[in-house]
């Protein structure tokens, strides 16, 4: 039996309906039948449920957005920490291995490759980044799993939900079996205020910059699929293949939905800062040939975007 | 045997003295010998040594000042709240009754009787409330253990190093047997950087306010002696009886020390932040009766300041 914790959330909801696809035997706990967040509960319900996995889905993201976790810094910091710690302790004890949403938001920016010498380009909106991209997407390359956060308390600036998810890694790092996946800005074809392509869909003005993105399904049944091909324990970044700028993703958008609304962007970093967002923003393009290796497929990120595009569901 | 973790720090030191005072057979194992911060290695050294009792002196407070943990805010939050979690979890496995120094100075003011009233001033810098507690200190009472932090991430502002105290408590709370001992300011007759009367006599200018503080012996004993005696587990404000103005331990310098030097006070908070400090500090009153009741002694904090400066050892 696989134990799902966070199965009410837009992640874990999404794991819960692969879980059942696939005939899996599955128990979805809920905080009102076990108050799993408390250590003693979590170490209880373990000792009698035995599961053969335990899938933690849960996490604080802010509502309605990223700013709110600046303000509830206690629940930030206790759902993207310490509760993942608490989890990682019980495993430990009980000998269950066990996967963890983590997010590749603790990283900002990308690696370019120019005249033969590889930086780091901490900050993607500068326009003379963007032209690199635009002249030749192989000159940008991704974080991968053995680098440092550059978005985290340890580096900062950085926004308070991804200092906290940065310390979580930390927190659980370098002991027990478990997968970290790394997701990034979740998009699908269902309508959601959570889905990337629903919030673009929305906003007043669009953010001009350049993102590996995961579509929900491909991350979960990539994730569940780590498990089942009994992949090395370790973090992966799980994101689609690839990186979009979100022009590119307007332009996808105005090709196959037809929208009535002409998009308009913020001007630029000033802008957009004073005017719709309160903290730092993580925009990063992440490296996923780990992931890849192990044979396991995550359509290319263009791809996965044109199909949800195509099978667009409202709500 | 008792476990002592921390032991080179100031307080973890006062500990290590107090034991070896009282002849009580103890372990003050470094992390050079064992990381006892990585959860492993920590529930290892409890199952291998099997304390009857586990002191936790350790924890992050910031050099010179606590304005270092605004920086330094990974190590903060993983020092003061994932540490001691990590401490709670190891000790609830093995079934081992530990006790951790905490703060007081996750509270903010105090609170002010008038009119038959009881009311919480969170800001005990004012003029207003000074005259206050000039003009009738049985006015003014601290908080208690049943009362919430006033000055954490859950009831801001606060600083970080406050923050993260705050989260160490409510990481701890509710399951194991332990203590939380609460510490505030501690001096005693040992001048060091980390005394309050040491750096009262070396601060270029002094900032005015209302403290309940700790003699750092007086505290260990205390504490050591609920373990002794066998006091119910649980939170202990372990403060010296009864508060302080600043004026109050600069006139005692003054008549006892007799320093070449005029003390200067910093005009207002607005000069004080503005020239001294980067975040907000908490001055506060604490309730004792729970220790008291005990029957445990800590002496009145007038009475403990005065014994400390007639007995001066400079370093």
């Amino acid at each position: 039996m696989i134990l799902l914790l966070g199965a009410s959330g837009y992640i874990g909801n999404a794991f819960a309906h692969c879980l059942a696809q696939r005939g899996w035997e599955f128990s979805a706990v809920s905080r009102k039948q076990v108050d799993y967040t408390r250590f003693p509960r979590l170490l209880e319900l373990l000792k009698q449920t035995r599961p053969e996995f335990l899938i933690n889905a849960a996490g604080y993201t802010g509502k309605p957005n990223v700013d709110a976790c600046e303000i509830a810094r206690a629940d930030t910091l206790d759902g993207n920490a310490l509760f993942p710690e608490r989890i990682a302790h019980a495993c430990l004890v009980t000998g269950t291995p066990w996967g963890h949403v983590s997010s590749g938001c603790i990283f900002s920016g990308a690696k370019i490759i120019q005249d033969g010498q590889t930086r780091v380009e901490k900050d993607l909106t500068q326009a003379d980044c963007r032209a690199v991209i635009e002249r030749s997407p192989e000159s940008v390359q991704g974080f991968t799993e053995v680098d440092s956060p550059n978005f985290s308390f340890r580096d900062p600036p950085c926004s308070f939900y991804s200092g906290s998810k940065a310390l979580g890694e930390e927190a659980i790092h370098g002991f027990g079996d478990r997968y970290i996946w790394r997701l990034r800005i979740p998009f699908d074809e269902f309508d959601n205020s959570r889905n990337y392509l629903s919030k673009l869909q929305r906003y007043r003005k669009v953010y001009e910059n350049v993102n590996s993105v995961s579509h929900r399904f491909d991350f979960v049944n990539a994730a569940l699929d780590l498990w089942h091909v009994k992949a090395p324990f370790g973090i992966y970044n799980m994101t689609n293949p690839g990186f979009v700028t979100t022009r590119q993703v307007v332009e996808m958008i105005e090709r196959i939905r037809k929208p009535a609304r002409a998009f308009e962007y913020w001007q630029n970093d000033e802008e957009f800062y004073k005017t719709a967002a309160k903290t730092p923003r993580s925009n990063c393009v992440m490296d996923t040939s780990k992931l890849l290796s192990t044979g396991i497929a995550m359509r290319p990120v263009h791809q996965a975007l044109d199909a949800a595009l195509k099978n667009w569901k409202s709500e």
